[in-house]
């Protein structure tokens, strides 16, 4: 052991911390028990088989020898700066162990014990952190399952003791597992493991009391043999240093693919709840989660069909796919499915159809799908020229090839064919081999693997993870467009704590270039005339006062006001209902608007997430929203054209283009107010809630007008 | 030969015909052809090669001998009376072996051929058709890929010859396939072999100008060897028959599943539509052919995994899955997915909830789904008494177990607890082993499929298929619920043909006992008049005549009409519009009506589709109904409570709740309604569409209102 450094100089988070734990050079075992099947003989088993090289210290109180390695009596017996302690230990053992390793300089923990923040003991595991922190030791768990490096063949596991298959470094793509549910960690590997895709990681992370998710994603972006990095969350800890790491793996060219069970009972909430509730906390990380560049994932089918896409095709297409068949049926079975998936097949391009056109059997059609009938059976170069047309027509983004095979012979000579078509091809293949179960020759998979041919069985997964593969490559565009605009907002009002009046959200609203009806807040009855006469009746009045809650409810709401005479009535009783609901409150004035032409109404809000961060929320205006939950979540970046393609995935997007005799509507109009709010809390993170309720849309190139405006910053 | 039956005697459709087909006595191949490959040798090979016991006859222009057999020169030198002639004969030959084979009482023909109705030539294909019929030869075909009998190893086909395996007849519950797809048959058949689900036929069906896709479900409702009929059909020619016979495989207790593509293009068709065309072909079908007891199916996928559970256990559940697994985040992705294929997971009955409490570690908790944790791995009873709870849990209808199943031995371990608890079981298991592909021992399956259960790797499909199968179960409850009511309205207004003006759609209305606005017609201004004073002012006024196109465009609809002097400038007014709208119209007169009291518009319809028949159509008003396509389409014999449910299945059925301080409407009224719409279109053949546009549903208790009515007859 060399110079030890300080409890300051120590990496304790990061990917620098997670060197210690997944290639220590230095382990200790501590909790040593020489019962059989003890978890600390696992753990030393799991050294031995997979041929460790590094110093083995045991420390158990009992002492003794175990297959010859000396037992410590205490953790103060080992040698300074050991690299890895791995805690077999009950949790009322953890304390004081980690206690001595602070003094030892050990580098890093694991801790397998339960009995912490998910029994509810929440300080307990918070003084463990302190010590390992303070001390300089990073620290992982407690309450894990441990983790396996496959690139080194190392693994800290108490459960069983596994020879450990190792991946060659650098060579083959692999993919890293990283999970908070042991059980679902070793489904996805061996899903992974049965399509031959080499996994170099499997990370449990437990109660993430130190090191957690963000680290290993960070180490994982930074290590040359992963090429894929899955991850299992049900609670995103840290979620800012998530996305931080998942965009440095996006960077380094490395999908993050995210799987977080919840959304059903978020969607719930998020229907029940009002405008400025309507993003539920599930549906805002997965919005957010998205547009950082993770692929967001809700079946295990999906993930492990879609893993395997990415693993061989590591370039997400965003173009749809070209779909080459032998029967008919499976083209109408394609079409309906798709639909379903919200996916088009994009036409074949002329060129291409032209060309196909000339090797198909005059019965058949050069389309998308393109059916090549029963031909190949006569014709196997079908099965060359007709996935080829696919591959190099540009409007097509990959290939899914559904058929039954035949005899071995045939099916051999189709995929034969199949490979001459692919070369130099970058456009993920699958080939899904109708027959359900039926058995594959070893040497035909083995061959459709050495040409990164994804083998399916069945088209239907087939089709759902190349389109999920594909909205993923069409969401990396989307983020790449958006850019950050958090440019401060100049003209903004000064804002007090809490829920602004609707004048001074209105001000803010003209600061950033959204139009409100013409007029402005009079301080008496006076000004109010004055402000009716300058804007012209009818007018609308409103009462006004941060404090004043529910206003229309409070009838602190006039509408259609006529002339002079009707102003000074309105004032007065205005003054009336408000002292009635809201005794003692004293208002900041009324604010006096021209009465605004009628369009359609819409809502653009935007909520800051206490975890995630902001989100715009649009959809449509009135009982519709809260009926039907019909609104897009989106990031504050988007672009506008991007806005635009959300409100025209709106289930009620009809209503946008004019509908019945009404105009179409400045959609454009309505993208620029969602923009502009999206930036507005880019710029002021004290601002948690913006409601435009309505924003009224005119005919296109009209623009849009905000009849009611809500800011509502932190307390 | 024994005696030969005229003509007029022998069977050309239903079940009686198919038994020539598919167990003939005799067989003629005509148009065969020595050389190697030929279609001919094909079939007869199909025949020698299973042994066929029956005799064969040849007849092909060259004459000759094939091994060992004659091969006769005409069909005329045919004995008479035999069962089945195969034709391998081309288009062009089809119509003059036809006629021969009449002459010589041919009772069945099948004809591969192609060059018929598919490529357009219908009427070469009805003459066909004809000869056969008046001959009394029934036709299979032409355009169809032949069929296979499993029962008795018999099988007419060109494409290739096959040894048939053997199913054992009546023992093994077996499952036919219909197609009209070749590819998809073998597609369908081979995902059956390899769940080890014996089929009994395969049948393509081709372009069906004789026998057809009725036929074969007829006769297979009586087959006892069959116990699921599998049908694929891109059309069904002859709906009512088909419907009818699925109705008796229904009566015999056997499931009739259904795939047809085309929805997509459908559903896009019925949400641009208007409100009578809202019903687009392919979503009136679903709904009919669900009603009449036949599983509808989307996908592949799902098609196998239905027909599995299916296969093994007839009685579909109607109450939701229980679910036992290892893993909490199982249990969270489960509630996910249900919660996307709108089903729930029930909560576990109290009692059984207690019970299992006694068993389970500390820390698990009995609900549903049922985390067992990794207790199991120590105590493998776990694995009997965890489901063994959930199928004597009188709340729950099918058992999903979806775990990792470890080594060999402990996966037998597992399947052998399961089997315990599985005695006198009739509840669907599905045990879904996660770990995707990797391999099973044969000695596993073997034993699980002894007893029943159904070994699924994907836990993502092992829910959908139980859902699907959950879904039909509930549809065979309500088509029971539901009783044909046609009985004749008294009372009905004469009606001629085409549209019916509004006061006489309001009459048969009321007749149904429907309400409308108190008024009715007045053939001049004094009755217009005379009624306003009797209902009370305000009044709506309505031109009406049959004749009168989008009254309300053409001005003739005006409200609100306050008293007597503006009833007769209304009434002028009205003409005045409607001669410069329609010159030369007679008006019936105007229809004089109280202002209705304002509620929730819905619109109740009905549709008759020329080929399934009559849909009710239910949805909320206005722009709603066109912008989201939310209706729900209704079988017209559905009973008022499940008209009630489907209500609750709209997109906007929060708003049939009261919603920001609106009431509760009546929704039983709305039922109600719909019913008597649904009774209206099973007395009334002559309508083919009803329009109730606005119904206003009031609030709960006081009814609704028919503010608008339009009743079509077919011209």
């Amino acid at each position: 052991m060399n110079q030890v450094p300080n409890a300051a100089e120590r990496a304790i988070r990061g990917a620098a911390a997670v060197e210690y734990f997944v290639r220590p050079k230095s382990v200790a075992i501590i909790g040593v028990s020489s019962k059989k099947g003890s978890a600390s003989l696992n753990a030393l088993a799991n050294l031995v088989m997979n041929d460790y090289s590094g110093d083995i210290y045991l420390v158990g109180r009992s002492g003794g020898e175990i297959d010859g390695r000396p037992v410590l009596t205490q953790v103060d017996d080992l040698p300074e700066g050991v690299d890895l302690a791995i805690f077999t230990l009950p949790a009322a053992g953890v304390k004081e162990a980690m206690e001595a390793c602070v003094r030892r300089k050990v580098r890093a923990v694991v801790s397998f014990a339960s009995g912490f923040a998910e029994v509810g003991e929440r300080e307990k595991q918070d003084e463990l952190a302190a010590i390992a922190r303070d001390g300089g030791v990073a620290l992982l768990g407690p309450n894990c399952l441990g983790y396996t490096n496959y690139v080194d063949a190392f693994g800290a596991g108490f459960v069983s003791a596994l020879k450990i298959p190792k991946v060659s470094a650098g060579r083959d793509p692999a993919t890293a597992i990283i999970s908070q549910s042991g059980g679902l960690m070793s489904h996805i590997r061996m899903g992974l493991d049965q399509r031959d895709l080499p996994v170099s990681y499997t990370i449990s992370t437990g109660n993430e009391a130190g090191i957690g998710l963000a680290d290993f994603v960070d180490f994982l972006a930074q290590d040359k043999t992963t090429s894929v990095i899955i991850v299992y969350v049900e609670e995103v800890r840290e979620p800012e240093a998530f996305l931080a790491a998942a965009r440095r793996a996006r960077a380094a060219g490395k999908p993050v693919m995210m799987m977080h069970p919840g959304r059903g009972a978020q969607a719930r909430e998020a229907v029940q709840s009002h405008t400025g509730a309507l993003a539920g906390d599930h549906a805002v990380m997965r919005t957010l989660v998205t547009h950082a560049g993770i692929m967001f994932i809700d079946t295990i089918d999906e993930l492990i069909d879609a893993a395997e896409i990415l693993a061989r095709y590591p370039a997400a297409p965003t173009k749809g796919p070209g779909f080459v068949t032998f029967s008919g049926a499976f083209c109408a079975i394609a079409h309906d499915f798709l639909e379903e998936l919200g996916l088009e097949a994009p036409p074949m391009s002329p060129h291409i159809a032209e060309e196909m056109r000339k090797h198909l059997p005059s019965f058949a059609t050069p389309r998308n799908p393109l059916d090549l009938t029963t031909a190949p059976v006569w014709q196997p170069d079908l099965m060359r020229l007709g996935p080829k047309a696919i591959l190099d027509d540009p409007a097509l983004g990959s290939l899914v090839i559904s058929i039954t095979v035949g005899p071995p012979a045939q099916a051999l000579g189709y995929l034969n064919a199949l490979i001459k078509a692919m070369e130099g091809n970058t456009k993920p293949v699958v080939f899904s081999i109708l027959g359900d179960r039926s058995p594959l020759a070893p040497e035909f998979v083995e061959l459709a693997r050495q040409h990164r041919i994804i083998i399916s069985r069945s088209a239907e997964r087939s089709m759902r993870a190349m389109a999920r593969v594909t909205f993923y490559g069409r969401a990396l565009e989307r983020s790449a467009r958006a850019k950050a605009n958090a440019e401060p907002v100049s003209g903004l009002p000064a804002f007090g704590p809490g829920a602004q009046p609707e004048w001074l959200g209105k001000e803010a609203l003209r600061a950033l270039g959204v139009k409100t009806p013409d007029g402005g807040l009079a301080r008496n009855v006076d000004e109010a005339v004055a402000m009716a006469a300058r804007v012209g009746f009818p007018v609308a009045m409103k009462a006004q006062a941060a404090k004043l809650a529910h206003k229309t409810e409070a009838g602190g709401v006039l509408l259609n006001v006529a002339d002079e005479a009707a102003v000074r009535t309105a004032w007065k009783t205005l003054q009336d209902n408000v002292a009635r609901a809201q005794p003692g409150l004293a208002l900041d004035g009324v604010l006096v608007e021209k009465m605004s032409k009628k369009g359609l109404e819409l809502v653009v809000g935007a909520k800051r997430d206490p975890r995630w961060g902001p989100v715009v929320v649009v959809g449509l205006g009135g009982v519709l929203i809260e009926a039907l939950g019909d609104v897009r979540l989106l990031p504050p970046d988007l672009s506008e054209a991007d806005i635009v393609a959300e409100l025209r995935q709106l289930k009620t997007a009809k209503l946008l283009d004019g509908f019945r005799g009404t105009p179409a509507v400045d959609v454009e109009a309505v993208a620029r107010t969602a923009a502009q709010i999206g930036r507005l809390m880019s710029a002021n993170p004290q601002i948690v809630e913006v409601d435009i309720n309505p924003l009224v849309a005119h005919p296109k190139g009209e623009g849009v007008t905000a009849l009611d405006a809500l800011i509502v910053l932190g307390e």
